[in-house]
C-alpha cells in the first residue's frame, strides 16, 4: 500500500498530470508493470510541433522549482512561445516510486534499479506517443537533469536540436560516486530505515537530517555560509524563520529533506552514481560525446564543489558544436534553486542565445 | 581503564616522549588532573635557545607525517639547524585523550571539552618549563595545526617570530562548523558508539567508515579521483593495495580512520568547530589579527574545499606583516599528507624564505 506523503502532492509541488506508459522494462533488468510519469506542461504545442522544450529534474527535485523560478513570459523558457514539458524523473516521489507504487512486487525495498537511460527512453516514448513530438527545440536540466540532457543528446541526436546541461556531467565522476554514497549511507545507516521497509518517512528523520547536513556542506559553499546569504532567503513555511546559521540549517535544509521519502532518494542516488553516456560506446566517452549534433551550451556553476567547471569543461571540449557558459552563484551547486536574480539573468541570457541559434 | 589501541603507539607513529604538566584547567571549565603531552623532538636546542621551531598537529593527525615527509637535512625544517618540537594536540590519542586517561572522572564520555587555546597554553607551558624556550623561530602547522599557529601568534605575539598557518583559518567558518558536524555525527549515529562508552574502537567501525567516506569527498578533490592519482600512492600496509577507486577508499582512507579512536576524533572535532582567535577581542577578528607581530606566511592549498584560499586570504589581509603563499596539490586539503614532491618543494621554498626573513 502506498505511503502517504504530503510533500509529493500538487498542493506542494504545483499541478501535474500522471501519464501511464504501461509495462516498462528497465536497462538493469527490472520491470515496472505500469510506469507512470508525472508531467507538468506550460504553454501550447504549435501545429508544426517544433516549439517543444523538455525539462528534466534533479536529485530530490520535482517540476516545482522550474515553474517557480525558471519559467515566465519574457524569460528564456517562455510558455507564451514554447511548449515546456517538465518530466519528473522515475523514483522522485511523483513519477512511479518505491513508496507510491501499488504493485507489491516492486514496492519499497523491492523497487528495481533505474538508470538515467530508463528515464530518457520513457520521456522519448511519452513525448512521441502522448504529444506526437519528434523533435525538441531544447533539452535543459540541472544536476541529474544535466545527466538526462546529455543522455538525450547522445542517445537521440536526431531529436535534440539544442541542449543545455546545467551543473552536471555526461559521465559521473568517481568523486561524485563517493559523494552520493555518503548521502545514501546517511539514510541506510539509520536503524529506522529498516532495510527500506519503514512505515513512515518520519521513522528515518535522523538519517534524512544527516543526509541534509552533508548537502549543506557540499551543495552550498564557504562563501554562502560566511556571508550569511541565508538571511535574505524567504522561509517556505510561515512561522519558520532563522536568526543563526544553525537555525537556517534546521528550518530550511533539514526541513526540506525530512519531508522527502528515503527510498525515493536512494532510488535517485543509485541512478546518479551510474549516469554515463559512454555506456553507448563501450566506455569511450569521446566517442559518445562525438555523437552529439545538438548545439550545446555546457553550463557549470563556478563554485560548484562536486560538478566543478573544470570537470564540465573537459566534457564540453569533447562535444562538437558546443560552448562553455559558466554560471555564477554564491550558493554553488544549490544556485540551481535560483536564489539570485543575477544567476537567473545569466541563465536566461545564455538560454535565449541558445534558442536563437539556427540549427 | 585505558583502551588498548595499536594505532597510538611509537611503533605506528614514531618515537615520542610524554611530558606531564600536572593539573590543567581548561577554558571551557573542565580539568585534566594530569595533562600529558606527547612530544617528539628532532635536532638540538642551541645555547641561545633561538633555533626552536614548534609544529602543531591536525585533526586525526600525530607527529608522524611531520618526520615522515616534512623534516630532513637540507629541508626547511632541518634538524641539523633547528630544534623542531612537534606537540600532539590534546585528545589526539597520544597526548591525554578520552580513551587513554586512567582518571575515571574524565574517561571516555566524561572527557571535558578542550579548546585550541588550551592546547596553545599547554604548549607554551611545556616549552618554557621543560626546555626554557621563550621565543620561537617559527610556529607551523596544517589545518587544526593552523588554528593553533594562529592562536599562538595572537595570544603570545612576543614569543612568535614567524608563523606559517597552512590550510587552516584563525576563525573557524560556519561552513567548517557544519562540515565537522557531519564528521562527528557519522560516528555518534553509530549505535556501537553507545554514547561514548564503547568497549573497543572496532564497535564503531561502521561510523568510522562513514566518517572516512565524508573525508574522501571533502578532503580530497574531483581531480584527485578523476585522474586516479591514488594509483601512485604506496600502500601503508603490505599486501593491501588497490586496483579501483573503491578499493583505494576501503584500503587507504577507511582503513586509516578505522584504526583511530572515536572519542579522540570527537574531542578534536568539537575543538576544531570552535577555533577562533577573536575570543581574545570580544569577537573582533580584525582586532585579534591586528595583534600579530610575527612575520606570517598564510599558506592555503588551492583546491582545498573547506579552507579555500579566499577564506584564508580574507584573514591574511587583516594580518600585519603577512603574505599569501598559496600551495598546490591535486589532493586538495589532503595535500597536507605530502603525496607530491612538487607540493613539498613549494612548502620548503616558502618556509625557507620565511625562516631567512630578519625579524
Amino acid at each position: 500500500m502506498p505511503l502517504e506523503n504530503p510533500f509529493y502532492t500538487a498542493e506542494m509541488q504545483g499541478e501535474y498530470q500522471l501519464h501511464s506508459l504501461g509495462r516498462f522494462e528497465l536497462e538493469d533488468g527490472g520491470v515496472i508493470s505500469d510506469l507512470q510519469l508525472a508531467v507538468a506542461t506550460y504553454g501550447e504545442l504549435n501545429g508544426a510541433k517544433d516549439n517543444a522544450i523538455l525539462v528534466t529534474t534533479w536529485f530530490s527535485g520535482t517540476h516545482a522549482t522550474w515553474w517557480q523560478v525558471y519559467l515566465g513570459e519574457g524569460r528564456a523558457l517562455d510558455p507564451s512561445r514554447y511548449f515546456v514539458i517538465v518530466v519528473n524523473q522515475i523514483g522522485n516521489g511523483l513519477s512511479t516510486s518505491p513508496h507510491t507504487t501499488d504493485d507489491p512486487s516492486i514496492a519499497m525495498s523491492k523497487f528495481p534499479h533505474v538508470r538515467i537511460g530508463d528515464d530518457v527512453r520513457a520521456q522519448e516514448q511519452l513525448l512521441r506517443e502522448t504529444f506526437g513530438i519528434e523533435s525538441l527545440a531544447l533539452v535543459v536540466g540541472g544536476s541529474m537533469g544535466a545527466q538526462q540532457t546529455w543522455e538525450w543528446a547522445v542517445r537521440y541526436p536526431e531529436k535534440v536540436l539544442r541542449a543545455a546541461p546545467i551543473a552536471g556531467t555526461a559521465q559521473n565522476t568517481p568523486h561524485d560516486y563517493l559523494f552520493t554514497q555518503t548521502l545514501m549511507d546517511a539514510i541506510t545507516s539509520d536503524p529506522g530505515w529498516k532495510g527500506g521497509e519503514y512505515t513512515a518517512a518520519s521513522d528515518v528523520a535522523g538519517g534524512l537530517s544527516r543526509h541534509a547536513d552533508i548537502w549543506a556542506v557540499v551543495g552550498l559553499t564557504t562563501d554562502f555560509w560566511r556571508s550569511e546569504f541565508w538571511r535574505g532567503i524567504e522561509p517556505s513555511l510561515e512561522g519558520l524563520g532563522w536568526e543563526t546559521f544553525e537555525e537556517f540549517q534546521e528550518n530550511f535544509v533539514r526541513l526540506l529533506f525530512r519531508m522527502m521519502d528515503p527510498n525515493a532518494l536512494l532510488c535517485m542516488g543509485w541512478k546518479w552514481q551510474r549516469g554515463d553516456v559512454a555506456r553507448h560506446t563501450d566506455g569511450d566517452l569521446a566517442a559518445a560525446l562525438g555523437r552529439v549534433t545538438a548545439k550545446t551550451f555546457v553550463m557549470p556553476i563556478e563554485q560548484d564543489m562536486f560538478f566543478p567547471p573544470r570537470d564540465c569543461e573537459a566534457e564540453q571540449q569533447l562535444t562538437p558544436n558546443s560552448e562553455l557558459r559558466t554560471l555564477h552563484s554564491i550558493a554553488g551547486h544549490f544556485g540551481l534553486f535560483g536564489f539570485e536574480q543575477t544567476y537567473l539573468d545569466e541563465v536566461d541570457r545564455h538560454l535565449k542565445e541558445l534558442l536563437a541559434t539556427e540549427v
